[in-house]
């Protein structure tokens, strides 16, 4: 198997910085699109496992990425403790029944992901089989703050003011809830673990909205739990973690100390700092501004090689884009950018190795 | 004359913490909703002197503010070079003719405050008079790369795809409206100080959508061209200026040293942080979330202190959100956080002293 991505995640020498990309299989693929069309609707796609072992692989068939990516939803768990998950046309997810009192949260339950959410682990197994050793699947969750961000308020928002209301009016809910979603969280991505997934990465994709005072104590707080709970290896091989906090840059110190295998960035923040801080015990993803992608590919190649200088020939570097691939990227920038990654982060890699 | 807030910007001792709130007048408050209609639109509020004095003085009838800021829209400057601002009901502003290619960007030119932007003069003038000394006056412009944001885009955008493409593909030609933007906003802002302007304040409301590597030549570099350029004082007393970039936290000691006498914090800053950079010679503003606003009075009453505490008693803080008020705030929750504010700033300041 192409090992590269496991090892950059562990701080591993690599031949080059391992690549693949948030939202690597999605609707910037015509392929995607055909298959969407085809399940009806994205919940169907994500809930059906052959399908969603199609869109996973749909990428590694156009570019030489290292590593595949759960085709699934950040909100799966808050959909299997019953809060109905559906999507409006043109609008993001949204829950049936959101959680607005506290017999609502009293009633929440962590749900066995063999049963409510054996569609996901089905996926992960199925995907396995089908990648057949190529490049290693990644599995994730969202972080038990950005799943209470859409449980609390119902769909996504401007200002999060429900989730924010709750944490000054009802704290011990808020926590109650986090606390469940950190117990679910840590049960999914362990069955996601074992039932294949060979890294995994919570993605905490609103954690940047919370305050300087609370992003520790309602979000990085419960990332640290999860964390505690997850297996580090399966079958004696490591399954390293990634933590993702979208926003995240002013607490930097905090989420690179806090413990996971690797760090990912977005394109806000400097590779040199988190380098610095790092200081080559944590590895680190990231970190190419999505909207770099609509330039020519020529650019595109000039933009990866700005951001593979910035985080240097060190080991220890996945390269990622600072946030998902956006819908109307250009397919041939993607393309640019997989090669010049592999091309450019060998070329970095042997003149240090000339000049030391 | 209040000039708490003129002190304190200049790093100079005060008896308790000033306090006023971006977007303070605004959809929030029914006076102004009500002004709103009768004026029939938006841009004819902006635009008629009278009215805009009328709104910019309601929340000051409602609370002990220390300063009132001249109501206006931050796209004046691109309507004034003949870009065509308006709005369509339910979205944000847009340009009928966005800048799309090199003689669009070649026949830009810098507006005479006096005659394009006579409106936004006649208003600091009509504003200043029946202010009639209460408290100072703040004027205020977007900044050059905020500016350019809309004027490329056309309206505004999740990730301002054609903003980074042009970044990319034809950087001297940003350059260039950049350029001419700096320019503009200066005359621009010296024309408000002329008129009446105490505090200038730049809004770069988008800077923090630039990657780590852009957002010091693409926006910090034009801001500080346009301080460069500042009245520094009228009349022998001292106009402070603000600059506030918008999820600027990943450049925080950059922004600080750039030059102005304060900067702004949105509400992911640390202010403890911020105090270590700016060394009691850069003054602070901000940074409570405006979503905290959504509490009952007495919690909103908690999280100002909150605020307050991390700041501390020391010289150069200017209380205010980290963003503007959130239309659909309950005016009494602004009410128990400016007096909050006052009550318990004089509190901290004169234990300060006790203990010094």
């Amino acid at each position: 198997m192409n090992d590269t991505l496991l090892r950059a995640l562990l701080c591993q020498p690599t031949d080059y910085t391992p690549v693949w990309l948030m939202r690597q299989a999605g609707r910037y693929l015509p392929e995607y699109n055909a298959t969407r069309l085809r399940a009806g609707s994205f919940l169907a796609l994500a809930k059906t496992p052959a399908l969603a072992t199609e869109v996973t692989l749909q990428p590694l068939e156009r570019f030489p990425l290292d590593a595949a990516i759960l085709f699934s939803d950040i909100l799966t768990v808050p959909d299997a403790m019953g809060l109905g998950l559906y999507f409006s046309e043109g609008e993001g997810p949204r829950f049936e029944r959101p959680l607005r009192d506290e017999a609502a949260v009293r009633s929440l339950a962590v749900p066995d992901p063999a049963r409510e959410l054996r569609y996901v682990l089905d996926a992960v197994r199925e995907i396995r089989r089908a990648l057949a050793g190529r490049v290693p699947l990644i599995g994730f969750s969202g972080s038990p703050f950005t799943l209470a961000c859409y449980m609390i308020e119902g769909s996504g928002s401007d200002d999060w003011r429900t989730v924010k209301k709750m944490r000054r009016e009802q704290p011990a809910l808020l926590h109650r809830i986090l606390e469940t979603n950190a117990l679910a969280v840590t049960a999914y991505l362990n069955a996601q673990i074992e039932a294949g997934a060979q890294v995994v990465m919570l993605f905490d994709t609103w954690g940047g909205s919370l305050a300087f005072n609370d992003y520790e104590a309602f979000s990085l707080a419960y990332l640290r739990k999860v964390l505690s709970g997850l297996a580090k290896e399966r079958d004696g091989a490591r399954v390293p973690n990634i933590v993702f906090t979208k926003g995240g840059a002013p607490w930097l110190a905090a989420i690179v100390a806090s413990g996971f295998d690797a760090v990912g960035l977005d394109w806000q923040t400097d590779p040199r700092q988190a380098r610095a801080l790092a200081a080559g015990r944590v590895a680190l993803q990231g970190n190419l501004d999505p909207a770099a992608l609509f330039s020519a590919p020529g650019l595109v190649r000039a933009a990866a090689r700005e951001v593979l200088d910035a985080f240097g020939a060190a080991p220890g570097h996945v390269f990622n884009l600072g946030h998902g691939i956006v819908p109307g990227t250009p397919p041939d920038s993607v393309a640019a950018l997989v090669d010049e990654v592999r091309t450019y982060s060998r070329r970095i890699r042997d003149n240090a190795t000339r000049v030391s």
